[in-house]
């Protein structure tokens, strides 16, 4: 600091971030192309956030990882996955500033670029390493990254990513076993009335033909077999082996049961964090589609710049790399409230507040 | 009028309209479910933005059957196109709204609703006919819907789709031969001369090891294919076989030429045009993913209230239904400026405006 | 519920809402204006909106004004001000599809509009009322709406508005006296320490001319003064005399107490209560500022349909219509997190939830 | 580019981007505020931002100043500017994520930043002076600037600004009288006729009473008096004296003249370029708007690191900085189309195409 004090320019080091942009198309004697300008900084903007988003995600993972973790930490690692998703709402939707460039302006510069590809973006594969991809990823994923930048993703690879946390984090859920009352039965029987309920309410509607009644009750039956498998073992296996979830039984438990009971205050912030979670995947793979109709718009069927099918394969992973999809799945398995198994009073009150003076009225 | 003049609340018609929201929840004795009147108010907000966009589409359809076709509207069509894509990005964030929604409120009303489903709007099955898509629709398409609705549609799919229209419309563009100027002739030239260059500079670069020589060539051979069957009428019915086209082989060669020339003035319009059909197909497949991702949220892997199954279904159909798609496709075939045949100045004089006298200046 | 069950359309009441759009511009022989059916259902689509925050809003003052007040429900207070705020950001955005229509094309029916205005929304009235505008509101507000809508307006303005509910419920904050503690004194010695040293390090400062050093005290006694007003009655009278705030000096100091502790977790959710009220008052003033510039793009110097000088009146108006400025205001007073008063652990203990069997580790 | 060709890191810089980042609250020993990176980055991406906002500016001022100017280039004129609202919306949005952090947040390290400021920033500056905010700025303007800084916005202040350009430009504009049709003065004719037209039907009014027809009738003298000012040097004057007008008279009457025959062809890019410097201006006007809110939510009357008063000033110079005022103060003097003067067909014939073959049917 001189004796001005700060000053905003080398605060935020302008001459080092307004000098980094270097197009291709003017420096072989060639005319610069006008809109080469835009497609550098759209994707300057995309590195700045994503490195945003790596600050706030490496901080909610070291949060997780503190042992003990400090569950008065909850809020501050909810607040900073909403601002994750806030940013990728923003990203989200500078496409459409890629998009004021057209296929032909892109023509202009695109074949300077050959090999850099978009793929090539180690923060971006950073970010789903950190959120816990990787299990789902080939060998070959990374192989046309600088050998410095795959070094650095293959051991990121091997950290604890925010799924594995999370799925710990839930697995340890107290409350779910509470003097005597045991959850997952209560649970279990709750859906049993239910469908019962069902089933008389079909057996005893006239309106039905026959063929209608006999179809309504297959029906039931099958969402019978489907809470089965939730509680047996065997039967969890072939959920996670259909690929329905990849948490362990004792998670998906747990993650239903915060979802049931979000009024009790402390579970609040855990409701809102698998909410987070979910806005988060939502919005990646709303980031992902976003990208593959924009390269099919630049680029027809073309090859892109580095090499791979583009638009085609851009559209084929998008659904593959769901990461907390069982958050979705989640609500197959969800009952109304008035079906819900009432909490013994005294569980009730461990999930308040310690404040039970007077009333604030 | 009374004397008084209109009055606000009588304008809007918001006796009716505010009266309109009807919750089943209440109904049968039980208690009204909170939430239902969002789930009620965004799908009549929806309905209508349906309206809004139909009325700009039958104008649009209009202006396109006149017969002749009077080209100085040309500006209206593009404008209300371009209000069409303003609406559509609107109602896409609408999604964001319901999903406020928790699964778990959706669960107090959801049953009420059966066998109702979103599947059942009439307006947005006419929208995605009166755009085109009646060609690929399974006959069971309005199986569920009422029978005039039904047969309302099924009157509106023998219309001419504005899809029709437009590859009407390109197929009669002038210009494309004009006093021994022959485009399409030109174009595979100047495609002939580019894919030349480019052997050259394989074969001429010393970096490449003699197997990428080979790929490179065999990758170009493949380039030079593609543009083949572009201007051959038997490589361009492969073409259409394969999916890459829909429209005439005459009406992308026009849609080539507008997207190629598009700064001569008079294919300004035109180019904004074929741009704006391109965006509204965008909106519509972002709509069409967002709600397949919300029923996921929603219900998991539950069947919907309308007893399909919900989010899958969404997310099969989304690639389908892309009815502009071939102005996509179109970018493969598209070569850089510097590589485009100059068209002939008379052809420019005709392409520019009436005035010529001193320029504005 | 005929044997068929539920059509989405009777659902929705498609009929009611679809047939509630009567322009008037063909009313009276001459054409009909393509754009007013736009302008119409851009309304409508506010007044749907509208109705559902007014259902919003009512059902979280309901919770308000039950005794005692529930603190559970305090999460659902939450979650309703949440949905608010994305309804208004979502209706924000709708000024953009009016501005689709061009001045001129206004033109074309506006005449037939006279006398009615957007002034008459008797919905958006409630709003503000219900939020708490009324106090400000001159006697002759309401003046060009209907009679019914008058009274009814009223009505509702001697009704405990959001305003009063929060101001009365800031004010019950427990916690700021316990067992000897005084959040209120601390707080002001804190302040003092920082204060004075503050003032040290401007005494001991070698690059300060005595000038410099002379501004810098008197800046440190002006914010010296600004506390001071805080914490004495008479001070805060003079606050309010100057419009810095008009809650009550309990609850202000109650809602500085939330901000500061926010991390405790008994007042994560009152934080987050004080959040959306300030973001609702931002959108609300979005909302104003948005209007005011596209009314004067639309009528530029004109009156408007209603007779009011129409952009130059909103202009004026939207400052003066904030209704949770406090909240922003509060800002002035608060201190960093490395002065704040060490809460006894007792009561940080209170603060916390009642369960602490072991941790979730 | 070395053997293996350009790799995306070292095209886009990243070395120099991602280390840009340097949080001044960790330097002197303290602790790392960690929401100091938000707000680097943020800032950084408005910078970016700004960068490619000039870039475009200074290609469509290089257009503007060619001589003669190339009308051809109009259309690249228009998608530049409306490639620059699309930034000015997206950075607007931006101000959300910004907001993510909490005024308490902020203070971890706003003592760290003083006497930087966001005043500071040459680039928005730069933008103001290219735009053509110079004439209304206080010599002082740049006073807290680096003394290069304001060197270099002192010359760009003396260069010629988007609006100088654009009140060229209109007044240039031919068609304005032609072959013996003088628009001015059949204009002038056709507003006297509306004028005529709307005194007799109040007077014919039955429903009036004689103090109603009275004040309508002032009402009509004073409109009368407003359209006069228009057409008369010396009116014209006091409008301009009033704040209404910055442009010279021909240039107001070009734009009327582009506004009212903007579906004749040759005028649609002039018409979308008024349309685009209106949105450009309203976007800059939200821009000032949001981040007075945001100060004044971060800080309360508190004074900014700058030392200015924050968010009072902000909110003072809003209005003050309107650029393109002319364009919507226009929509007071259109009239609506029935009552526009027809043209004579020799100048519509000049404002199409110049092809005239047979038509596209």
């Amino acid at each position: 600091m001189n004796d001005q004090g700060l000053y905003y320019a080398d605060y935020l080091q302008l001459d080092r971030l307004l000098q980094a942009q270097q197009p291709e198309s003017g420096k072989r004697g060639g005319a610069e192309a006008h809109d080469e300008m835009l497609f550098i900084i759209t994707h300057q903007a995309y590195e700045l956030w994503f490195k945003q988003i790596l600050h706030e995600l490496k901080s909610v993972l070291d949060l997780f990882a503190s042992v003990p973790m400090d569950e008065r930490k909850l809020g501050i690692i909810v607040a900073r996955l909403e601002r994750v998703v806030a940013i990728q709402k923003l990203i989200n939707q500078q496409i459409g500033i890629l998009e004021t460039m057209t296929p032909l302006d892109f023509l202009d510069f695109r074949n300077e670029l050959i090999p850099a590809s978009g793929f090539q973006s180690a923060q971006f594969r950073e970010i789903e390493l950190r959120l816990g991809l990787r299990a789902r990823l080939a060998p070959t994923a990374f192989s046309r990254l600088a050998a410095d930048d795959r070094d650095r993703l293959q051991r990121i690879a091997r950290e604890t990513s925010l799924f594995e946390h999370i799925d710990a984090w839930l697995a340890r859920t107290p409350f779910l076993e509470f003097e005597g009352f045991n959850f997952w039965e209560s649970y279990r029987q709750a859906v049993a009335v239910m469908l019962e309920t069902d089933r008389r309410s079909i057996l005893g509607n006239p309106l039905l033909s026959s063929a209608e009644t006999a179809q309504q009750l297959a029906e039931l039956e099958s969402t019978r077999r489907t809470f089965d498998r939730l509680f047996e073992p065997d039967g969890f296996r072939m959920l996670r082996e259909q690929g329905v979830f990849q948490l362990s039984q004792a998670s998906v438990l747990s993650a239903l049961f915060i979802n049931l009971y979000r009024d009790e205050p402390i579970l609040h912030l855990p409701f809102r964090l698998l909410t987070h979670l979910m806005d988060l995947d939502e919005q990646l793979t709303a980031w992902r589609s976003g990208h593959a109709l924009m390269v099919q718009r630049m680029l027809g069927g073309k090859i892109g710049t580095g090499g791979t099918s583009g638009h085609d394969y851009l559209r084929r992973t998008v659904e593959k790399k769901r990461i907390f999809a069982d958050l979705y799945n989640l609500s197959t398995f969800l009952i109304p409230r008035s079906a819900l198994p009432v909490l013994p009073s005294r569980l009730r009150r461990h999930l308040g507040f310690s404040f039970t003076g007077e009333p604030r009225v």
